[in-house]
């Protein structure tokens, strides 16, 4: 039989773990809270930094690449900044080892102490605001649009593989432009970019809002971000994009001539999604015999499976799956034909299973007689015959129902697992099974603490094109705009 | 006027650095050592990047990811491998900053000292094999054909951007076979791949051997390279490929399950390529009016520039370029039609010329009259008027035309300037004139750094596939199998 995994029911958090690690995904390395993404996971991660690089592109942006250390004393100078990072951040002090004089093995040599301690980045504000001060005199100079993809290190305490790691590859985008109007509208698009890849490619539908005062992003004016539903009824927030106002162009004196004549403070966006999007991909679809990928981003589409007695059988089956294969190849689908002999294909079957390879086809001797194929869909575990005849043409067409599938079916979870509640009483009770709820709040920080303190649960965002609906805080009973999200989230 | 540029005559390291710096490649960042690599120099690298992986993919490598950190005694558990790298480390010692309780701005926290000191990777075997040792326990597990793209840093005392930077970006290689021979394969399929690479689309001729004991990366059985001379007559060793034998396996035990039942250590190579490529590509084929790059790497493979004196010139002309580009585009090629109206036309000339476009159009009234386009080619700097009609298959075949051009043009030099020599007299005065310098040496580490030592010239490669004639060492007359390639080098 195939590795086991938890069930969903009986422990949900080992589920997550024991897919991510039996699906070959990713596992703990020697170093603390560093994961290793083994080859299958870092193929997914391929196909999502190829697709975002392009929506990137096409939004006319570049990339480039900036250093991985920041001096500690940039981190200082944005006060929230250094605030919201300085308690988690991995710290260079020395730049050589020497033999130990004690003993063997090598130590710090203490000689080799920096100047100016140099602090992993956390993320790439400071370091980048201190380039672009080179960068920009003028309005022509303006705007920027420039993404890195990097690796950055937040030393959290408690770890978990993909969700919450201390070093994760992501992305940042850092802009600069010459109005506040356009770098908001900047911020806009690109929380606009995420939900829409978020949606087509992770096939997981996503709320857009903005955060509250007390969630945004150490050194913005206003974080905009995607929160998904995990099926554990839990919030997953999968990409933020901030406007960072003139924060950081004051803090390294960032000004351009305007076309007045005047100098003015540069204003900033800056957004990322990393990692993390692995997790919430794994948990918005998978189920308790493995992953379910979304085709369009699974690294396998289509796995062949013969089924045979002997060499003489699979040779004839063999020269129908490769026909097959390179078939679905030349329409740009990745097939893999497993006619290894060390396994059964009961076993295979549980293992691609497992992988989340979305279209599985089997061919025995009988199809070979009929001119038939056995297809099996990941997602809803059905099994089909069909005719070899068109195979092609249905296997194409099957990988964009089961995108679309997915998709819905996660749609339909959340729309089933958000609520609509309007005292406190209730929303207690809720919160206990789960969900989005969508509830009334004074506006006030000190309510919002006091909901989080005694419920576990956050505002998630004030969604952005909701209903404009009046009403009173569930709490206080002050007056409230709109309804805002609460759930508890990873 | 553009940008002046340093002449390669009055001084070779400055034109580079003026080049690198001028042409928006790379610049210097706030922080020792590291670079800013600038939005131009990076869509190179990503052109860079895409083929490798691409040569690697078909050569049946998969991508994978590993920590940016290296716990201390890792390091040491491969004597020769800490030796090379222990002194030129990042070491991280603390995990957090506080409020400088004396005053303002913060400073390490005394508290949040690491247990164990944590080294930034400067080459990821010792992880990596930890990590491999959990992945092979039978013949079956094998080969692992594994490649990484990462950022390493080796605290280097004088660093050049992109030809040695405290921090730099790279792709690293780490396969584990069940014999000898097949890791030996590997190495050298390897150095074959990063061979072909470099001649075919950095158009930069290498020759292939294999490094001296005292050349080798610390921990290899034999290293293999690719090594490029540059046009001040220099050598820069592009890449390199070693072959491991068990040495990563053994001190990190790592054996596998052999088909005959015997546990054996299992048998590595790693290879690896950085951003130093850059470098390569720069001062291969520049000139003093700035970068030449080869068309296959070229961002901007054409640029087209419109000649005119007001706003109904410009329609026209633009019409016509705008269908010249849209054609050209549909051919895969990168083209940027540059109507900005600031800047004059000969400005422009320079500027794309400073940041080695291969192939400038420029249309102006009279072309429109005759049908015509001016061509300019920047690696000879040649002019000729074409007619519109067929001029995108002209383009496209001229774009092949310089890349081959640009490489017999660099092949040629390598040519001019490699020097059989059998005196030690010679050879002083032949490497002060520059090259490469094939001579007989007789094989020791004595002779060899005596050599260095008087002429600061260092065996780049013994090369393979090279003629077997025999001879004596220029030095001290013993025997010699072949003679050795010698250079001063980057």
């Amino acid at each position: 039989m195939a590795k086991e995994v938890t069930n969903r029911a009986d422990n949900y958090s080992q589920w997550y773990n024991d897919l991510v690690v039996k699906a070959g995904l990713a596992e703990n390395s020697a170093v603390r809270g560093c994961m290793v993404i083994k080859p299958y996971g870092y193929a997914i991660w391929e196909k999502i930094q190829a697709q975002l690089d392009k929506m990137f592109k096409e939004t006319g942006h570049v990339n480039a690449y900036f250093p991985l250390f920041i001096p500690k004393s940039f981190l200082s100078k944005e006060a929230e900044h250094v605030e919201g990072f300085a308690k988690e951040c991995a710290v260079v002090t020395h730049h050589r080892l020497m033999n130990d004089p004690n003993g063997k093995g090598v130590v710090v040599d203490p000689e080799a102490k920096l100047e100016e301690e140099l602090i992993v980045r956390p993320t790439s504000e400071t370091i980048i605001w201190n380039t672009y001060k080179g960068w920009i005199q003028s309005y022509r100079d303006l705007p920027i649009l420039v993404n890195q993809w990097a690796n950055v290190v937040r030393w959290e305490m408690r770890t978990r593989l993909f969700l919450s790691t201390a070093e994760f590859l992501w992305q940042e985008g850092h802009t600069a432009h010459a109005t506040r109007e356009e770098a908001i509208e900047e911020t806009e698009k690109m929380i606009n970019v995420y939900q829409k890849f978020a949606e087509e490619f992770l096939a997981v539908p996503v709320l857009v809002g903005k955060k509250t005062a007390s969630e945004r992003f150490a050194g913005a004016e206003d974080t905009y971000c995607i929160e998904a539903m995990m099926q554990d009824g839990k919030a997953l927030q999968a990409g933020t994009s901030h406007f960072l106002g003139q924060n950081f162009a004051k803090a390294f004196e960032v000004t351009y001539l305007s076309k007045e004549g005047k100098q003015e403070f540069v204003w900033a966006s800056s957004w990322g999604v990393s990692t993390r999007l692995m997790g919430a991909l794994i948990m918005a679809h998978s189920d308790d015999n493995g992953l379910v990928l979304p085709p369009v981003l699974a690294p396998i589409q289509v796995v062949i499976v013969p089924i045979y007695k002997g060499a003489e059988e699979l040779e004839k089956i063999s020269a129908k799956a490769n026909e097959i294969k390179a078939h679905l190849a030349a329409r740009g689908i990745s097939v893999k034909y497993d006619d290894s002999d060390n396994v059964r294909s009961g076993f295979k079957f549980a293992e691609y299973e497992l992988k989340g390879v979305p279209v599985r086809l089997a061919i025995g001797p009988r199809d070979m007689q009929n001119g038939t194929v056995e297809v099996a869909r990941r997602d809803t575990l059905t099994k089909e015959m069909k005719p070899q005849e068109g195979i092609v043409e249905y296997v194409e067409s099957l990988l964009k129902e089961i995108q679309s599938t997915i998709f819905a079916k996660a749609e339909k979870f959340r729309t089933e697992n958000t609520f609509e509640v309007d005292t406190y009483e209730q929303f207690k009770e809720q919160i206990e099974k789960g969900g989005f709820i969508m509830a009334h709040w004074d506006g006030t920080p000190e309510t919002e603490e006091k909901i989080k303190e005694e419920t576990k649960a956050t505002i998630r965002c004030i969604p952005l094109g909701g209903k404009m609906e009046a009403g009173k805080c569930m709490v206080t009973g002050k007056p409230s705009a709109q309804r805002v999200v609460f759930a508890r989230s990873y």
